[in-house]
């Protein structure tokens, strides 16, 4: 039974076999968030994970079919927050994923410095432009856009909460890579994985996954290429793969 | 007519309609030259372009047939700039290609700052290891080892030696890649275009292709990949197109 509001729908996320409630006026997942969940390293039997501008909750999902540890999402937007609980009690995992609703800047005050193992982030992609150029729905706006929380704001918060040698993993756009290099490592967060996501064979990269250690040494691997598209605008074997299972 | 010496042999730089002195036991360019070569922007009419830590000229050679500009190596090895000298003449181009015998750090007070549209550099990978693990041969302990040429020297000379506005670019390895963009923007080169190639689909990029513009504004763009290998093991499409010409 899931209680569903307004425009909402009840979507499959179909490699995992579980459900999410999304709405295309306030929030719905996207490939990035999907991604993420899978680039990122997660311990497998127990650990403690967390998600940052969690939304409606899609990489706790994902992560949930990934390892059997505690996963804690936190979003600031009421209505998402709204949403993911509800998704996660429909999928019957209230019992290792949590929502907080917050604002991801208090959150290692909350639930303390150093407690997770793994730290992830899908953050606004946008730097705040003048006003007119801010999409005038406010939940999509504030997903999209540095409103409520900064690139700096997500990476400083990240390295709060996450343990020595603990992951933090981030997606984001390749215009954004050297901003987050340089901040992450001014929070003490090694980068040590880089994935580049490029929409086509010989198309520019328009997604960046990007994994650091805290505190850790400096050696950075570039992993394969992930290509989205054909050259039939089909979604390429290794996207369905990720997305449908197959 | 060519004097070859030693152990010398006079190669084909396919796609280009040239030919290159090489040798074994003192140097034989890479793979990694001609990619240099070929992903740095160039002026086609004119210009003022200059190669450090230039070997046997590989790079020169290589770029004479994308521009009509005026090239100049840099090479700190005698054995190595000598044989880019005679290759150069077999060619023909000694009008507009020029070797210079000489360290990098000096270059700028011999040449001038700020005279050069284009930098390319395809410096030593490796720092300066322990004397047991460098190359007892000289030529390719200095063509490989950062002995008498750091990362940063490399850099710092690019900057120096280039036009504000001008370009900078360098091959290297991706484990150097955050070293790269943060000795960069500390010598006022900031990162425009970056392309990773891969041995094979599936690895870990090895080689990192980087250009930068001397006070440009902050924009990164992420090229398409390039990738090697098939599994076949045969240089792919686009790697014997960039060779051969095919």
């Amino acid at each position: 039974m899931v209680n569903l509001k307004e425009d909402e729908r009840l979507d499959y996320l179909l490699a995992e076999n579980l459900r999410i409630i999304q709405s295309p006026s306030v929030f719905a997942f996207s490939l990035d968030a999907v991604l993420l969940a899978r680039f990122v390293y997660v311990p497998i039997q127990k650990g403690n994970l967390l998600d940052l501008c969690s939304g409606n909750g899609v990489i706790p999902l994902f992560l949930s079919a990934r390892t059997k540890g505690h996963i804690t999402g936190v979003e600031i937007q009421e209505r998402l927050y709204d949403m993911a609980v509800r998704s996660i009690q429909y999928n019957g995992l209230q019992n290792r994923l949590q929502m907080i609703h917050g604002d991801i800047k208090d959150t290692a005050q909350r639930l303390g410095y150093g407690k997770f193992d793994v730290v992830t982030c899908n953050p606004p992609y946008f730097t705040t432009p003048s006003t007119g150029e801010v999409n005038p729905n406010e939940h999509l706006a504030i997903a999209r856009h540095e409103i409520l929380c900064t690139l700096e704001d997500a990476i400083k918060a990240s390295s709060d909460l996450v343990r020595q040698g603990g992951k933090v993993a981030f997606v984001h756009r390749p215009g954004r890579f050297l901003d987050i290099i340089t901040l992450m490592r001014q929070y003490r967060l090694e980068p040590k994985r880089v994935q580049f996501v490029y929409p086509k064979k010989g198309k520019e990269a328009n997604t960046l996954l990007i994994e650091a250690i805290k505190d850790g040494s400096p050696d950075l691997k570039i992993l394969p290429p992930i290509i989205v598209y054909n050259d039939n605008d089909e979604y390429t074997k290794e996207i369905r793969a990720i997305l449908y299972g197959e």
